[in-house]
């Protein structure tokens, strides 16, 4: 990999639960079973799925663990579509404003007056990252991605954490954009 | 517009039917109804709509007229997904080897060996538009969109003809990945 070879991560939609809509939804005390590990340390997809109810539609989505402090439905804007909920592009955890949704599990139902989103493109990384990368924590890069469909992303923000691994993560329109399937490269450009 | 300025058109998934095509799905000397013009001259969407069947589903997609020379199913990759097909990139009218499908229509049913692509992002010009921006046909070029999801789409194929409009056409996935809705321009760049 060169100086400024970023791995990109395709996030297909999927959500995140607070611990209380966890207990909503699946019954108080319980824990979300880990299915596989994700790339950023600690993070993992879960066996459990919830159903989100728009006003045209509905998507069975895989939970993200482990619980944060608010729950987040991160959509791409065909399914923001086929749910028929109009929700922002915004970085995680900005979530004040955003779109509705219904959530559904096993044993309850939610009511959300906001908490859906179309994830903004972004790196994550850590601190050693950004220096080697030149580069500081909300910045705004491009990430440029060769190959019969390449594009160049503008717009990507900069996430720095020591609690990270570099990886980029785009949604499925992005990826299918840009023809990309599975776990590519791209390359920073400020 | 500046020199170098493009107007980007989303095209939404649709089909170009033959003579024999038409006389199969909607009955002996039937006529296309047109519905709209397009930006491309003598080119409408028509008010009748196939239903264009895949392995594991099928999408309601409206024709395109005038009929053509052979019979052409454009879709995204989203599509395709709720297909089940895998159609290559191509430039319209390459559907040699290109994916099969079933088309149904009110009065019969036809099962097409090729004719599904994913349309390679291309720009329509004509052979002045050709000479102000320094390209010629078949040139691979970059437009650049500015945006809060803006993108430079490499790998855009250039096609020059006197019977055409200046006018960059990409599909549903590029437009939702780039946060474009509606037409707007972007930057023509070598």
């Amino acid at each position: 990999m060169s100086d400024k070879t970023v791995l990109i991560e395709t996030s297909a939609r999927h959500l995140h639960l607070s611990d209380a809509d966890l207990a909503t939804l699946f019954g108080e005390g319980y824990t979300l079973t880990v299915k596989k590990e994700l790339s950023q340390p600690g993070q993992f997809a879960c066996a459990e799925k919830v159903q989100v109810v728009g006003p045209k539609g509905a998507l069975n989505m895989s939970i993200l663990g482990p619980t944060r402090k608010a729950t987040q439905i991160e959509v791409s804007a065909t399914d923001a579509r086929t749910l028929g909920v109009t929700p922002p592009v915004r970085e995680s955890g900005d979530i004040a404003g955003s779109a509705p949704c219904k959530l559904v599990g096993p044993k309850g139902e939610i009511d959300l007056k906001e908490g859906v989103i179309i994830a903004k493109r972004h790196i994550h990384m850590t601190t050693a990252d950004a220096e080697a990368f030149g580069v500081k924590d909300k910045d705004i890069v491009c990430v440029d991605f060769k190959g019969p469909r390449g594009v160049c992303f503008h717009e990507t923000v900069v996430r720095v954490s020591d609690s990270y691994a570099l990886a980029m993560h785009i949604d499925t329109d992005e990826a299918n954009a840009a023809g990309i399937s599975g776990n590519v490269e791209g390359v920073l450009l400020k």
